[in-house]
């Protein structure tokens, strides 16, 4: 009687960067669960019921997920980008881990997806070309302090490193903090990408430097990349082939 | 007269794991520019120009691929996994770098696909779900003591590390040092998921501890997700289910 649940990402948001797996799941799902602009992305059309929820529910939303599998539902959880990078991959398993006795015989799978950094850096070359850090910023479920020692950690052993969540109404100082962090190990020139709404409409990426980063200017829906010291930017290049981390290293 | 150089990622093997836009930039070539086995794993049929080269040539094959573009060629260069990430999309950024002069009128562009540490993490449940780095262990073109300070860098301060490239015949002590480096900050019970071969005929998913990996059963084509002091094992669950890192951290 157990049914299924595929938590899916469908990368930032064009149809032709989700992958056909994906597809093909959402296709044969009974039930469709996710915050609603996400399931408004889906590129299918599906008679599936939709089940949207509202943004910061995850707990709620993956038991629901499941529960709707326990009674023999095919379900997808629909996620923006990659569900495994700070999305709802981690919320079904931890459903599963809190009522391990529940679910049993619910088939929990998770489908990957392009995710925000990936997108952003295919759109100006390839700065994640060398060993790079995915941190979010959000300090809604982890304290400031061990956002503060990665962020030091990664900038001290020269990582390019990836920024999500930067920063958002309810955490308007968080980024400048970082921002702070991050020049006492990186030149004023290093090369920043910033990426918003990437893949839908409206969508803007631009090459700042460090010094020159305005948080002002970076939402929730912004992801940034940070270059390492080696990061080299190509002034006579157009955007989309003008930023670079070199597979070679010289300490 | 410009031609066009198209980096792309076909993911870890799968043809339904391969971006649609970059199957119809494959459709689209005139020229197929890569590592010969990762060209015979391109999942479309296509009438364009092979050019197969040997691995560890990268700089070479990005010089061919811009010189047959210059001259006109809609040229795909081939990648398996995310061609930004410790692939091609860099080796082609340092040929523009190194010979500004010449690819003035050649466009290039770069799609993303599926990295192995994402094809790895979803395959096992979510051990990516909190901040995580991404480090390769192959020194040829870095020296051993940077990755040894990231390593140490990334472990100290709890992050979730997938390490690529672990050893191959011609570094075969590489992987011991790295875990006795991790072994330093992490548990001995230390989740650890195993890739090997994904998405392709003979692949192999393990979840192990730290102290218990085996460097004998690891070899070039496998690629390792090293949990975080949070990271959990569900050992109720299958495999596709069983390893998660929570959003939520608590120090």
């Amino acid at each position: 009687m157990g049914g299924r649940v595929t938590v899916v990402g469908l990368g930032p948001g064009r149809a032709d960067w989700c992958l056909p797996a994906v597809t093909e799941r959402l296709l044969a799902a009974t039930d469709l669960v996710g915050y609603g602009p996400y399931l408004d992305l889906v590129p299918v059309a599906t008679a599936a019921r939709r089940h949207p929820s509202d943004n910061r529910v995850e707990a709620d939303r993956a038991r629901h997920a499941l529960a709707l599998a326990a009674e023999g539902a095919d379900v997808v959880v629909v996620s923006s980008g990659d569900p495994g990078v700070f999305a709802m991959a981690s919320a079904v398993m931890e459903a599963l881990d809190r009522a391990p006795g529940d679910h049993g015989d619910v088939e929990v799978e998770v489908l990957p997806g392009i995710t925000a950094a990936q997108a952003l850096a295919s759109r100006v070359g390839a700065p994640l070309g060398h060993d790079f850090c995915v941190i979010s910023l959000s300090d809604v479920l982890k304290p400031w302090e061990v956002i503060e020692r990665r962020l030091s950690a990664a900038a001290g052993a020269d990582f390019v490193i990836a920024l999500y969540n930067p920063q958002s109404r309810h955490r308007p100082w968080q980024l400048d903090r970082a921002v702070e962090v991050l020049r006492r190990h990186r030149a004023d020139e290093t090369p920043v990408a910033v990426g918003k709404q990437l893949g839908r409409p409206g969508e803007s990426v631009r090459v700042v430097t460090l010094a020159a980063l305005d948080p002002a200017d970076v939402d929730m829906g912004t992801v940034l990349v940070v270059g390492s010291s080696t990061t080299r930017v190509l002034a006579h290049r157009p955007l989309a082939s003008s930023l670079y981390t070199p597979r070679r290293y010289e300490s």
